[in-house]
């Protein structure tokens, strides 16, 4: 009754959704099934049933097929239903603002491939799509034609974030060249906060499915993974902790604010410090090795900056009581001479309840985290892939 | 096949709660329909809608029964199914720290009623049942007996909060004293957050799904609804604005941290300021009199005070981005002296993309808002009963 399924129903839309997920979780869980098993186990009726397996194998999710052991004595082979171990192959890109990075992972989940490009800031959209298509062509074994769809990180707020109606000023046409190009469909967000879910998912957080992320980098800013999904605010404005005033009456900052983290802690901001210090850097690698060579005035500029960021966790930790705190980005190379200033604060700055769940790590996708959270868009939230399981949530506490 | 169900799997169980939302959605929307009818409308087999169907009488939220009009002239008549207006009515019960309130619902979602009562701060569990099961049966048209459970606010942080296992040192034993009252489950979470609930669902940000609500009161507290659900963060401890530090430099707070929120803006801070700067009052009736009628010491604190609530207020929101603030508790009842000045330091602090999305609003719902919360809890969220609409979520921006 595909009839049913059309009335515009948030429940009966759901449902459908729920008896796919329903029937592909079935044969993750007991390999090949007749369609008669199918039915026994979902419960679902052969009209349902027929509408359900017509779509997935149609999508190429599912595939039929007679196994060899099934062929019967007397009357017709059974046919089983399977899950098509060629399909589901999901790509993400990352357009960053000087270089693009792919990733793409297997059925199976697994990294499969990840390859990233510096370029010009000014290239155009087309240009940087064939970088794109140039580095998975390259990447190994991904099957473009099994894609199901792309997760696609670009810089800046957007509209609709983590869907295919995405849109900001600086990404005019970018969904549809990419449809044609790939000729699926294609996710975006903002790649900070596709970070954020990568590192919830493969990387430093992933026993955790709430996790505060925050990058610095050029510029400071973050996501929120609340209870394993991508939490995206009302406006297409959450996980802006770099613009969280640090000092009301400190420096101006890019944003048209005063004094807010980023003008404490992002690359620049760092190094202006350490030179005011007295320091001599002239670029970040260079004041990451003073520092690593216990260089004091480095390590006091770390202390401070530390000491900026935590007490901005410690604001936002109490309103959003995370699980495990992942710090990235260029400055996060610093370690211990970073993150151990930056627990200090957090615990000074917390409620006592608070304190001893703070759980601050680094994070460990490096460059490629944006790409591999644009897959997990895909794989984890977007309604057209569901295929793939939640990460499994924390040990209670 | 309720075997099929049984297997202890998010899908699937998640699949039973979709079917049992189906059915529920279609009587719903068409009022009385048969078995056939249901079966062709859901696309459920005869087999699982007769075990949804008998879960659904047995818990008394729907009845079957033979409208006359179906009497048909031979053969059996067409016997149809139906909500149960008895049905549904769910109550909340607030346990504040002085007093109770209660509140309760009938299956039309409209507030049946509503009331409260002072106690003593020292009274006993039992006691306080016994003031809560009174207060309902005065409260009107409430069938206890078609309750299907009862959401309970209780002060403090629990551990699972929002389930049937919430736990917490102060209470102890409570959920089994309501269990063995009213013999229906009972699902616990923090009244303030229930109160932040109950305004997204029903109260100043009903419009909203995206809520940051902010009480005001003898302590300073929140709570975050974020896509319609309650937040609760990875400990339980979301939602603690009032120990968010305003100035590191302040006075010691409770909470054992310094210059929190709390300690410039809760009812005895506010008191204490006012009189630190030359102004009489012996409680918040005469300070909120003084406000009222122009006095430029009280407005002055306000003035001040609004200034740290708003910048605690801009930090969360960049975090969450919120569609709608809501500010409850006593001191909201100062009203624009107090929420202007919030708006003023929102608007400096915010960044300049965030301000024009900034929307702050007093709280409508007042004493029973945390018992509302309770009902929402039950209805919104709770597994145990789940035929009630989400709120209708926002318009895109």
């Amino acid at each position: 009754m595909l009839s049913s399924m059309h009335e515009h129903d948030g429940p009966l839309t759901r449902l459908r959704r729920g008896h796919e997920q329903a029937v592909l979780e079935l044969l993750r869980r007991h390999g090949p099934l007749s369609r008669a098993e199918l039915g026994t186990r979902s419960g679902l009726s052969r009209t349902t049933l027929h509408d359900i397996v017509a779509g997935l194998t149609g999508s190429g999710s599912v595939v039929a097929g007679t196994p060899q052991a099934e062929v019967r004595k007397r009357g017709r082979p059974v046919e089983k239903l399977s899950l098509n171990p060629a399909a589901g192959a999901a790509v993400g890109i990352d357009f960053a603002r000087r270089a693009v990075h792919v990733a793409a992972v297997n059925f199976a989940h697994e990294v499969i491939g990840s390859a990233s490009e510096a370029h010009a800031a000014d290239l155009s959209w087309p240009e940087r799509i064939d970088i794109a298509d140039r580095l998975l062509a390259t990447s190994g074994a991904v099957h473009l034609d099994a894609l199901s769809a792309i997760g696609v990180g670009v810089v800046g707020p957007l509209t609709d974030p983590g869907s295919e109606n995405a849109r900001s000023q600086g990404i005019d046409g970018l969904p549809d060249l990419l449809r044609k190009r790939f000729g699926v469909p294609v996710v975006l967000d903002n790649n900070t906060r596709l970070a954020a879910l990568a590192e919830a998912v493969w990387g430093a957080a992933k026993d955790s499915s709430d996790v505060l992320y925050l990058r610095l980098s050029h510029g400071v800013g973050g996501g929120l993974v609340v209870g394993g999904a991508l939490h995206r605010g009302r406006y297409g404005l959450s996980g802006e902790f770099g613009h969280i005033t640090v000092d009301p009456a400190g420096r101006p900052c890019d944003c048209g604010g005063t004094g807010c983290l980023e003008t404490r802690a992002s690359l620049d901001a760092v190094l202006f410090r350490y030179r005011e210090a007295g320091g001599r850097a002239d670029d970040l690698a260079e004041f990451l090795a003073a520092a690593a060579s216990g260089e004091r005035c480095a390590l006091d500029v770390l202390t401070r900056v530390g000491h900026d960021i935590g007490g901005v966790l410690a604001a936002v930790c109490h309103a959003v009581g995370p699980g495990v705190i992942v710090v990235g980005g260029e400055l996060a190379e610093a370690g211990p001479a970073l993150l151990e200033p930056v627990q200090r604060a957090l615990r000074e700055r917390l409620m006592p309840l608070a304190r001893r769940h703070v759980d601050v790590r680094r994070a460990t996708l490096g460059d490629t985290g944006s790409a591999l959270g644009g897959i997990a868009l895909v794989l984890h939230e977007s309604p057209l892939l569901s295929h793939y399981p939640r990460p499994a949530s924390e040990e209670n506490a």
